[in-house]
């Protein structure tokens, strides 16, 4: 059975994305394509906009009395809740990834949770949260016998580091060991170090060129080292699991989820 | 509670390995270094031999009334079984890491295994028994969406390809597919091959150098890769597996065990 | 001093590309943005299309009395001969990248060098161009001791197998160490392929996802190894090589070139 | 025709490397193996020392009268002026690897070098010598365009960060640049880090496990990367460039020369 999906920014980088994902997935069907009144790109064909060729959907200002079963939101804030409005009331599912939400509104969508159901995650890449779950397992099963490191590169433009990514990979590892974070993390060496200590962490930070997110935990041991890596290529990576995600929630009435309800990693 | 280990072999490249690894881990004490009579290393001292200062240990010729608690076995099937008769009747333990046994052979080491306790595994490392239990979770999360290659390493006198750990890092993957690995194996590509069938494993088998030995599996959807590695550095990272054995069986009165037993992952 | 740059196909995926580029190179200024009469992206803002904000700069469908002093061409044969011949005529210079050219249609193009300036490469990637030459100096200090293997990675569309750049870097070295790749190139490894000879130079070809493009080309003797990489990560890199040729070909009234001249590596 | 080769501290670590690679070595051979009188070792085989099979090569304890052609130094400062005054009084070659050397002690070796033939490099790896090399020529064509950084990792016990090498890769692309090394080196990124400056160069610093000592070089554009990386596998790296050195200087009668003479790069 298809599902009929509306994506909102769909002029925008992200929307664009999510327009390839669609068309690319079976099953998935692309019904709006939605953009903000202002747009010079209303009225444009949504295919030829994403540059996957015409599919004879314009891109539309509006969403109220739209034909669709779930909605996909990498949006604003405001944008996201003033659909989330549109769709409690029309009973319509959601798969948002936005960010940047204030408690409050995160609130919102929790209450919206109890009567629609919604996919809610702030990274939707299926790869990111299978390495979540692989990296638990291995710091299980190699314990204290491994130093581990967690190297991470992005593009020159990342003003933070290390990556949330790669903090959050540090934090499963950390509390699988029953370790700190706050305390045995790593973020640089120079000079006279010492010899490693076997319970820090350490954090290499890459930036460089424009590299889309590359994070490895490596945990090595004499003789050997296990290396899981996670290479994002392109914001494809979040519009795939997005509709995925979108998929999954076909078969829920209502309720709030994440990405490790969608992969069955709980 | 240490565990005295006797390493046969002793002054082979497998026993010098033992013999550092069994020195740098904790609660594992170097008994008993034994080698065949004929070598011209018998009397020298263990710890010399392989490259860790002396240990007071010196290499014998003979094994019966020698006091430790598990025998580690790389040798020889025929060595392996006439030490494995010594052991059977004093009662002590063993950890068997050679290769090559006949059908019959095996059976008399599963005969041995009602009596006394045994963890018999072709390879021992940790990180290649844990690096299997990581692709079957990542092949059932990421299942029919992804593209899968194996790449694997070898210095360049091997003389099979791919490597036996690469076909059962396949194999693992494909059964947990419901594939058939022997139907969906590619071994190389060159000419017109046309778009990648989906449904396709490829193995790209890389000789060269002293490389001892490297495994990646790639998991590629658009926008986004994951892969799993396990790299050897050395003989270390199967002497290390061999000592986590040792201290692992200590608490088997008998049977006969592999590696997924020892790392708790069945 | 800046150089004013007219983009031909500039609807396209490398023509978005190439605004892209365009913007973020100093001293290169967007003059012109063609597409086809038949697009409906005529009239839209070239900025915009490419994702970069408004630029003022409307997609057009007409070369002919345009102000710009270099032509950068990713498009067909048929429009960049077209479109050299309005440069001919009015003395601009051109960068073409197009590939699929005719013997005769080469011709063409080795004519109009005759009376403009022209940088032409099948391969307009800086990286690419600056890899074979570190290529040949690698085999020329490595020479016979090392084993060497070219392993390169493409997504699942690409349908032939190695890429033409794989193949060339075997060329280079090849060449360099007076062998016949015909000879002693190996597409594949299975079954009993006893020790690697040395002369032989592999080929492992991955197909997987969407990679854009991965070679690395591996020398390695006993005891290290060099690699020598070149990752793409987008049609940034032919856009970038683009501009750089663009500016470069500024100081030339005439002749043909190719991007060796333009790095300076000849 | 063979060069006779004479190996100080035969029995350590790094003496057993050079036995091995002598004899994997086509044209050259073991003549002299030289430990120290007090070893324990003196007057067992050479060959089965190194695990290479016996060469009827006895571990002695004098040089004095020995025959051979070269001799290979990877001892101690002390042990290698003593060994320099018998090749001196004797008219033969050396190649001198051993570090920690006052600069009264290298003026020694200088002042030898007017009467023999000296290999004298801290570093013998051919592979690092020629990354030396492709990182400056990469640097020339890529120039301030890229984002370039240095990424090592080294086993869990060495002491300080970066390693000499990876400096020395700074450096050298630093000066080819016009940089100051000790101005735009970045050891580590932690918190608001703002965008990466375009003249800084990154250094990531990995310890972990047993890595004997891996260098990367990452020069980043938009839409490309080009990567050079070194990656050691064991002391045979030093040995076979010693060996390389020990052919090469055969045809020098006196003179003191460094791994870039050996290799032909000034």
């Amino acid at each position: 059975m298809n599902t009929n999906i509306a994506i909102a920014g769909a002029a925008g980088r992200m929307g664009r994305s999510l327009i390839e994902a669609c068309v690319q997935t079976s099953n998935t069907i692309l019904s709006v394509a939605l953009e903000q009144p202002k747009s010079s790109l209303i009225g444009s064909d949504a295919g030829e906009l994403a540059g996957v060729g015409s599919l004879d959907i314009s891109v539309v200002n509006d969403l109220v009395s739209k034909h669709f079963d779930v909605l996909i939101e990498f949006t604003t804030p405001e944008a996201t809740l003033s659909h989330l409005a549109i769709c409690r009331a029309a009973h319509k599912r959601m798969v948002i990834g936005t960010t940047g939400f204030s408690g409050e509104q995160r609130e919102i969508i929790e209450q919206a949770g109890q009567e629609i159901a919604i996919v809610f995650a702030p990274n939707m890449s299926v790869g990111v949260n299978l390495t979540f779950k692989l990296l638990e397992i291995a710091a299980k099963v190699l314990g204290n016998d491994v130093d581990i490191e967690v190297i991470e590169a992005h593009h020159r433009h990342k003003a933070d580091a290390p990556s949330g990514t790669a903090l959050r990979m540090g934090e499963i590892v950390a509390e699988t060991l029953g370790r700190d974070l706050s305390e045995c993390a790593v973020y640089g060496r120079q000079g006279k170090t010492g010899e490693r200590a076997r319970e820090t962490i350490g954090f290499e930070t890459i930036r460089a060129g424009d590299i889309v997110g590359e994070h490895t935990v490596m945990f090595a041991d004499m003789g050997e080292r296990v290396e899981i890596s996670h290479k994002a290529s392109s914001r494809m990576t979040f519009a795939n699991g997005a509709m995925r995600a979108a998929q999954w929630i076909m078969q829920k009435e209502k309720g709030l989820f994440d990405m490790q309800d969608v992969l069955g990693l709980r």
